[in-house]
C-alpha cells in the first residue's frame, strides 16, 4: 500500500469486522490491492455509469488488472430517475450470467446512485456478498458510501426499498472530486454543511470561513473536510447501525429535501440540492417551534448561498406536492413525522410534530 | 393465549431477540393476539395466495380483527414459477400504497412460496420491517418458515436473490395440513426424511415405523414430526443463521433438486418432490464416493416411496440439461460443487466434489 502524503484512514467499527475508509488523492491505484487484500475473492462485478467510467475506468480496471483480477463491468444510466427495480435487475442479471458466486465482490464506483444500487444489488445477490465502495462524487465520499444503506425508489418515494448491507472497505479518491461537475459538487456541499449545523460548530465555522478556497476545490482542505465527515459519519453509524435513535440525525433537512425530490420527479434537482432546501425549512421550522434562534436559519442560508446553492422551493413548485410527499416519508407514521429540528449549530434534536407545522415552513 | 392440548412451542434463539415457533393444532385463532404481542405493531400486511386465502383468509382475518387488527391483503399468484421480482414488486407496491410505515409487519399465511417471497419484502420494505409466519404446508412449517431464508428466483437458478431476514414468530397450525394437497403434502414429508437422513436417525426410524400412520395425516403424530423438525431446525441456525457452516448440511439433496426443477422449468415438480430426487442421487453419489454403504440409499429411496415420492428423475428429462444446472448452484465455484454427503442414516458431512461425479449418480 502506498502511504502518499495526504492519505487518511477511518475505522468503522460496526459489521462483522469492521472496514476502512481510505481518504486519500490518488487512492484509486490502490483499487486493485486493496479489493485483492479482502481474501478469498471470487468473480468481481465493477458497477458504474458511462460519465464516471469514461473518466476512471481504465484507471479502475488497470489497478484491478495489475491485482490479477479480471472484473465484469456493469454499466446502469446515470441518475436519481433510474435508481429503480430494472437497473437492480440489470446489475443482479450481469453479476449472474458471468459466473458470479458466494465469494464475488461487487465494487460500486461512482456516486450515490451507484453506491445505492450495487450496493443493494451486493446485499441481494446470494443473500448477501462482499461490497467494496469508491465513491466519485462527494456526496458520496463524505455520506452514502459509508453505513451500510442501500436501496431504490418506488413511485411512493425515494429509498422505501432496500437493505442494511456493510461494505467490506471504501477508497474516497480525492483527486477525483477535480473532475465533478460544478452542480454535483455544489451538491456534495450541502451534506458538508448538514454535519456541521448536526453534529460539529467547529467544522461549520471552518466551513464559513473556507467557503471560497472550498469553492476552488482546495486539495488539503477537500482531504481535511471529507475526512471530519466521514469520521462523524462512522460515529453515528457504530452507535446505531439500524437507525434506531442517533442515525435519525442525519436526516436533518431530508424529510422535506426527499419530499422536494418527489414532487419534482427525480429529475430536476439533485439529492444535495433538495437537501439545502429541506435544511433551510428544517431550521425555519425549528425556529417556528421555538428549537432555536433565527441566527441559525440565517447562517445556513448564508453558507449554503455562498456554496452556490438554492435554499428555496422553486418558484413553479406546488408547495402542497412536497407536503403530499412527506406523508410517503419513511419516518412518517399515523400523520405524525418524526423531524430533525436544529437547536444550535452543531447541535439538534428528534421531535414528532404535526404535519400541518411543516406547511408554514415551506 | 390459549393453552390447548398438543401444543408445543419451539424458541429459536436467533436475530436480535430470538422468536417463538408455535406448533399446535387449531392455532390460527390465536394469529390476532400473537401479531398484536409484537408490539408498536403499524398497519399490517396479510399475503397469501387465491388457494389458501379461500381456505383460511377469513379465520385469519377475523382473529387480526378481534385483536383490533385490519390487514391489508396482498393476494400472490399461487406456484413457483411466481417466485419473481414481479410478484416481489405487487407486495410492496400493496404494502406501499396502502400506508404501510416502518412499524408495520408483514404476515407470511401460505407455503414456502409465499414465506419466501413475503419475506423478501418485509426484508426490503424500508430497509426492514417486521415478519410474522404462518407456515399452511408441511413443508413450510417443518423447514421455510423457520431460519429467516428469504428470496425469489433468477432465470439462472432458484433462491439466486433474497436475504436473511428472521421472522418475529411462526405460528405452525397443524389442523390446516388436513386441507393440503396430497401431492404437496407428499412433498413436505420429503423434507421430513432429510432431517432424519442428516442430524437424527431415530428420527427416521420413527418415519420408517409410522409411515401408514403419516400417509392418513394422524394429527398427535404430525404435531411431534413438525415439532421434531422445527427443533432441528432451530438447532442448526442457532449455530449457522448465514449458511456458514452446519446449515449448509441442510441442503441435502438440494443441489441436484434445484437442478432438477430447473431443467423441468419450475412447473412440473413441487420442490420436496425434487429434494426427494435429490435425496436419492446423493445418497448414490455418496456411496460412489465411499462416504457410506450401499443400505443408506436404498432406506431412504424405500422410505420415500412409502411416502409415495418418486425417486428418480422423470424418463423424459434430459440428465445433461440437470448437469449443466448444477453450474448455478449457489453453492458451486470454480468448476467444484460443495456437496453434502450421507455418511450414515442421522450422519452426514460436506465435500467440495468435482462436477463431472454427479454425473454419474445421475
Amino acid at each position: 500500500m502506498t502511504t502518499g502524503v495526504g492519505r487518511r484512514v477511518v475505522r468503522v467499527a460496526v459489521g462483522d469486522n469492521g472496514y476502512d475508509v481510505v481518504v486519500a488523492p490518488g487512492a484509486l491505484s490502490e483499487l486493485g490491492e486493496r479489493v485483492r487484500a479482502l481474501g478469498g475473492v471470487g468473480p468481481v462485478l465493477l458497477v458504474t455509469n458511462p460519465t464516471v467510467r469514461a473518466l476512471y475506468g481504465a484507471a479502475s480496471e488497470a489497478s484491478l488488472r495489475s491485482a490479477g483480477i479480471d472484473a465484469v463491468i456493469a454499466e446502469i444510466p446515470d441518475g436519481e430517475r433510474y435508481k429503480t427495480m430494472v437497473t437492480l435487475e440489470t446489475i443482479l442479471d450481469a453479476a449472474l450470467s458471468r459466473g458470479a458466486d458466494r465469494s464475488s465482490v461487487v465494487i460500486a464506483l461512482g456516486g450515490g446512485v451507484v453506491g445505492d444500487l450495487a450496493g443493494f444489488a451486493a446485499a441481494c445477490l446470494y443473500r448477501g456478498v462482499r461490497l467494496y465502495m469508491v465513491p466519485t462524487t462527494l456526496l458520496a465520499q463524505v455520506d452514502s458510501s459509508v453505513g451500510g444503506k442501500t436501496g431504490l425508489n418506488r413511485p411512493q418515494g425515494k429509498n422505501l426499498v432496500g437493505a442494511f448491507h456493510q461494505p467490506s472497505g471504501v477508497l474516497a479518491d480525492t483527486s477525483v472530486l477535480a473532475t465533478l461537475p460544478a452542480r454535483e459538487y455544489r451538491a456534495g456541499l450541502a451534506e458538508v454543511v448538514k454535519y456541521g449545523v448536526i453534529l460539529d460548530g467547529d467544522l461549520f465555522e471552518l466551513l464559513e470561513r473556507s467557503a471560497e478556497r472550498l469553492n476552488a476545490r482546495e486539495p488539503a482542505l477537500l482531504g481535511e473536510v471529507v475526512e471530519r465527515c466521514v469520521r462523524l459519519k462512522a460515529f453515528v453509524v457504530e452507535r446505531d447501525e439500524r437507525e434506531q435513535g442517533l442515525r435519525r440525525l442525519l436526516n436533518f433537512g431530508h424529510t422535506v429535501g426527499h419530499a422536494v425530490e418527489k414532487a419534482t420527479g427525480y429529475s430536476r434537482l439533485l439529492h444535495g440540492e433538495a437537501v439545502a432546501i429541506g435544511m433551510v425549512a428544517a431550521a425555519r421550522l425549528s425556529e417556528n417551534l421555538g428549537a432555536c434562534g433565527p441566527d441559525v436559519g440565517a447562517r445556513i442560508a448564508a453558507l449554503l448561498s455562498a456554496f452556490g446553492l438554492a435554499t428555496a422551493i422553486p418558484a413553479d413548485v406546488d408547495p402542497a406536492a412536497v407536503i403530499a410527499a412527506v406523508a410517503y416519508d419513511k419516518k412518517a407514521h399515523g400523520g405524525k413525522v418524526v423531524f430533525v429540528l436544529a437547536e444550535a449549530i452543531g447541535r439538534c434534536v428528534q421531535r414528532e410534530i404535526d404535519r400541518g407545522s411543516i406547511r408554514g415552513a415551506l
